[in-house]
């Protein structure tokens, strides 16, 4: 064995106990019975330990400098090896009394989160969110980064992301996005709501949500669709990939746009080269890549006429009263966009509005630019200069997200990177005959060969912008997106 | 910590990893999807791997000899260390080679079988039987034994059992069980088949197999039911012990006994002291005491009038077509009997001759006195003698099961052990009236008090026969057994 089997050797070992991990979570989210989790918790956490243990021992570390020694000419070898040297050490740079002390701080925090959202009272979560900030900056120093201390952290959920570029990205989208927010929820205040009212039994919602996402090319051969209170996609290891939903019996859309969306993430994960699994080559890019091919399905294919020419009949055969629903009244309703206080319920047209709204926020309060004391107050500025509201409570403004409790910092933007380049990918592959008669007739097999070829294939081992330049020519760039916006809900 | 923790705490670790593994192996079994098979088999085996290491460890071992030598007071935990020396020396005992011998040989053994059967052709599977037993007359040499080898294979699912000791118990029980058998057939042929024809939709069974097994004081907190291709009971952690069955349209007791069956073995899980888990005390006793749960419950308690006193009118609920149905009838069909070829297809009052034929083939085949290639002619000549006809193939005899392809020699006794042990467990504690009281009126929380009390509450601190003395003032007699039958199917 090479040098660099060697180390992939350990990063195989590795995958064996982070897969393990998820299964254990996915059995929690959905059958573990309630008297299950304190063993569980400590199942998961020495699960945690010994994985990090291995990938911070000195034989790893001798092993990779063995492989850098070596370096690989092959492309693909040498992204893994220096993708593994970035995973080690940035798990070696954190001191164990850090890790330890982040995960106590965020378990507080959550608690806290949860109980001041309760109340709506953001007092009661304050203290928690400057201790959790304390610690984003500590390992934002530790990392390193060039300009600003928020980079470190975008970094970790958006490879090679500069928060300067990304706040020039969202700074120019941000009229744009207003005035189309605008637009789309001015044209449904003119649709009478209540054209698919009536009710949707679970089991038949299971029916359709299977055979769409069948139709999309997810395979139930390696994977399957359960129920949880949240929504969400997860590895198991190759060969298992699994979603789930939940269901609402007066609204089937939302289920069903709940494993289109899981099913694009899906899609990915079952496209990564499975042999590379637990090296950077055969693991997901970053999160803006996942959300690009979660929108992809769910948007842009989801919610287009040429989708619902072909299942609207179907989903009628299914539940019988929307047989008296013509094709036009139902994608108004697909169609249908307003103002919302919440962003887990804001559509396609407004939903961007909210993430730039936090990302500000977060990077002034990772600056030290923002007390979170002011918090509230500058949330509900922000949110009235977009929407022309104020949100009546904390709880319905800066307390409804879960993401800060759990030291999620840097995350937010990339749901509207996975926007840009789900419309710039889409875009693009339909400019191919063959992709976009596919579409038309909801024949997804070229689009999906072509997602696999140009996006799923190379995992990690290129950053997102090399991913978006190999397939679409350019890196993100936001003209897609709000021209696709202008003509699904302007226009 | 003294030495005594210590010791616990390394068993604990262990723990976590074996408990994850029952994860690994219930997801296998219940929702997995097919194309995770190799990758879920390469985590078992890692996990495996790990939990002997750490088994036999030179640290475990140090931790055991101080524990030794400062030997606790308290009786539980001087069996703990007890019980930990036991599983420690013969974890060690075993070479790796011979532990990978033995994986690789039932593997290949597993996969011969299946085919065997599958042809009805013992040839297929002879050289594989060869090399099993091969392997464990080797086990048994390393294990050690007072009389013969098979004690050392009885002792790995039958503490303390003795080989002669079964052997004498089951000769004195055969004629009396072949004349109870006999005229239990004889009965049934006079009871005109099809009275509880009909559909049972599996919704339905499921909802009444729950309240059943609620009935019974299983905690759906603490487990849950799902389906599988064939039935049993795991426990992946304190807290979490789950069942499976299997569902038959045309016959709901088909999946209600597998419930009861099952059920009996979580009750006994539930019931075992969480705090010791991982530790002798909080583990099994053994087989044959584990039988005695699943039997007391499906049999005693699920096959007799009481029970169906009630639980016949709620049936007749959910199935309409069995308010036709008087109680008279129904318990004929409960209690039908007949002579079959298959085991697992066996009534209550033939079972137990399925297993005297197996465990005196066993044996012999142990001690070298039967050669493989004889096992055929042996197993029908037997056959014959106790059922009064012959195997039309080796497929419905010497073939029809997997225990012996997955090296499992000593394992069939345990289910007649425990057979006798849940009637004599049984008519001891009906012995006092409030038990008794309860049974009658189907209330079972002081039956299930008395099982905690008296059995569960134990563990494996105490030997099987040590349990049976302190809960019925004997060690395990047939008469029990043989009253029963003779009550509910001859009398």
């Amino acid at each position: 064995m090479n040098a660099y089997q060697s180390l992939c050797e350990a990063a195989s070992e590795i995958a064996l106990l982070t897969s393990t991990e998820a299964v254990l979570g996915w059995d929690q989210e959905t059958y573990m019975p309630e008297k299950a989790l304190e063993h569980r918790a400590r199942q998961l956490s020495y699960l945690t330990g010994k994985a990090h243990e291995l990938l911070t021992s000195k034989k790893t570390l001798k092993l990779l400098e063995r492989a850098e020694a070596t370096m690989p000419e092959d492309a693909t070898q040498a992204a893994n090896v220096r993708g593994l040297r970035r995973d080690i050490h940035r798990a070696t740079k954190l001191p164990k009394k850090l890790v330890e002390e982040e995960s106590e701080v965020c378990a507080l925090g959550k608690a806290a989160w949860v109980e001041a959202r309760a109340k709506s009272d953001f007092a009661t979560f304050a203290p928690h969110l400057d201790k959790i900030l304390g610690i984003a900056r500590k390992k934002a120093d530790l990392f390193g980064y060039e300009d600003e201390p928020y980079d470190a952290l975008l970094d970790l959920y958006e490879r090679n992301a500069k928060t300067r570029e990304v706040a020039a990205l969202f700074e120019k989208l941000k009229p744009q996005l207003a005035d189309i927010a605008r637009e789309a929820a001015a044209k449904s205040k003119k649709v009478k709501p209540g054209a698919l009212k009536g009710r949707y039994p679970i089991e038949k919602q299971k029916i359709l949500n299977r055979e769409i996402a069948e139709s999309l090319g997810y395979d139930f051969g390696a994977g399957r669709i359960d129920t949880t209170a949240h929504p969400f996609c997860t590895t198991l290891g190759p060969g298992d990939v699994r979603l789930t939903t939940r269901y609402d019996e007066s609204d089937f859309l939302s289920s069903l746009f709940g494993v289109m969306h899981e099913a694009g993430h899906g899609l990915y994960e079952q496209g990564l080269p499975g042999l590379d699994y637990g090296l950077p080559s055969g693991s997901a890019a970053s999160l803006g890549i996942h959300e690009s091919q979660s929108r992809l399905w769910e948007n842009h294919v989801g919610r287009s006429h040429f989708f619902w020419a072909k299942w609207l009949p179907r989903a009628a055969e299914l539940f019988p009263h929307l047989r008296k629903v013509k094709m036009d009244a139902f994608m108004k309703e697909v169609k249908r966009s307003e103002f919302s206080f919440i962003r887990v319920e804001a559509d396609e047209a407004t939903y961007d509005l909210h993430i730039l709204l936090r990302f500000g926020i977060e990077r002034r309060l990772v600056k030290g630019e923002l007390a979170v004391k002011n918090v509230p107050e500058v949330w509900n500025a922000e949110y009235h200069e977009l929407f022309g509201m104020t949100p009546p409570d904390d709880a319905q403004g800066c307390l409804q997200d879960i993401h800060w409790s759990m030291g999620g910092l840097g995350y937010f933007a990339t749901y509207t990177l996975g926007n840009l380049n789900a419309a710039q990918l889409f875009a693009t592959a339909n400019k191919q005959r063959k992709i976009a008669a596919g579409v038309e007739k909801c024949d997804y097999a070229p689009l999906l060969q072509w997602l696999r070829q140009k996006v799923h294939a190379h995992g990690a081992a290129l950053t997102p912008q090399e991913i978006m330049t190999y397939a679409t020519g350019k890196p993100t760039d936001a003209k897609w997106h709000i021209k696709h916006l202008r003509e699904r809900y302007v226009d």
